[in-house]
């Protein structure tokens, strides 16, 4: 009995980390890694505290937020109007406008209308869009769900503001699925949103069974028929390519 | 022959980490607890990504970097200036400033003298110092040496710009030496910064034996003599606990 166990005790080992015991065939790191991994595990957790205070320090108090109490959105000089409703003007300031869009940039250091009346009309937005978009301006936050994501996206697109863009399509892209797949195609590849037309793309190969029998295959068809064609040939490229490989293992 | 090495065998592991043989007595995880820390490691890694690139966002273009240029610090609507040199103001958006500072904002949103002019002057500071100052208020970026780190936590301190201050204070901290430790000492009492003085402290009572010799212990005598009694007092505190500590350990 006595020898058995110490037979035991000689093939297992007890990991540091989680304490449980282990086979050697079970081995991760030496000793020395271990401590190593560790190290630079809280060097990355210190990083990570630093930059979000510096975040902090850098946002600001969106004019957007506090639109009750004037004061947080003290000294802004431009307007921002939804030209679609009847909403109130979003205050703001010229200085981030310009420093976040290179189309406000344009817009506001020319002697255009937009630049010398001091405010800015933003045709096809809701008031909410709108706010979300300036607040995002000010914070690099937006609470999105699936429909403001793509509204500020095509804001986004629209002012060339590639951070906010970029969140929207991230977003997006983890929402694609077999229902919405075809839809966030026709979407990504209208506004050059690649990693969401690659994702949705995949997605939509994956479900080619149920392809025609959707009504928004209808209306692609109807709308942009070139843009169904390139489903069919990446379906099928992609079918040569599995066979190609497919066929390298058969014996010859 | 072949029995010896295949002892060898069930003794080493290769490490996944560096690929070295190692000893059960030098194991470190097991595997599943490797492959989790790899992957926490990547996810930490993609955080600070995200998080350098939201910190690009929101960070301005400084009006200082580019003060040649003026299109890039355009709608600056306030101007800070160094009284005790005949150095050129430094423009810069009020809107920055009380959000960086609360003595700004009272400055700037009330009545005062300042909101009216537009233009804040700022004693006891060169041009420089000043410049670094309004650069740190637009992008949390400065470049330290010893007197900046000095001239501009004090400059941070009286505006209470708190990042600013932590961020010299940390700089400092990390230059403390047996040299100056008495003058950061001193400097951190007067200006209430809590770590460099929990450090120099520290690094003062490390060499007590040079303490009365040097200059500035003689300067700190006549100018702060309660100062000195502190120094004094955490020595002998510190004596005492080691005394303490040492004594537990003592045979009864």
């Amino acid at each position: 009995m006595a020898q058995r166990s110490s037979v035991i005790s000689v093939g297992k080992m007890r990991c540091i980390s989680c304490r449980d015991e282990y086979q050697a065939s079970d081995a991760g790191t030496c000793k020395e890694c271990y401590e190593e991994a560790s190290e630079t595990e809280e060097e990355l957790k210190r990083e990570i505290e630093d930059l979000k205070s510096k975040i902090s320090f850098l946002t600001w108090s969106s004019p957007v937020d506090d639109h009750h109490r004037p004061s947080s959105a003290s000294f802004t000089d431009v307007l921002l109007v939804a030209t679609d409703d009847q909403s109130p003007p979003v205050p703001a300031h010229k200085a981030i406008l310009v420093s976040r869009s290179p189309v406000f940039k344009a817009m506001l250091e020319s002697e255009m209308e937009e630049s010398r009346s001091g405010t800015i009309k933003i045709s096809d937005v809701s008031y909410s869009v709108l706010r979300s978009f300036v607040h995002y301006l000010y914070t690099a936050e937006a609470t999105l769900d699936e429909n403001m994501a793509l509204d500020l996206l095509v804001l986004a697109e629209r002012y060339q503001v590639k951070h906010l863009k970029a969140y929207c399509e991230k977003f997006m892209t983890s929402k694609v699925n077999g229902e919405n797949a075809l839809i966030s195609f026709a979407f990504a590849n209208q506004h050059n949103a690649k990693h969401l037309m690659e994702a949705s793309l995949s997605m939509v190969m994956d479900n080619m069974d149920k392809l025609t029998k959707q009504d928004e295959y209808k209306e692609l068809v109807e709308k942009d028929p070139r843009l169904v064609v390139g489903i069919y040939e990446a379906y099928l490229s992609k079918q040569v390519n599995t066979a190609a490989v497919a066929t390298e293992y058969l014996p010859v």
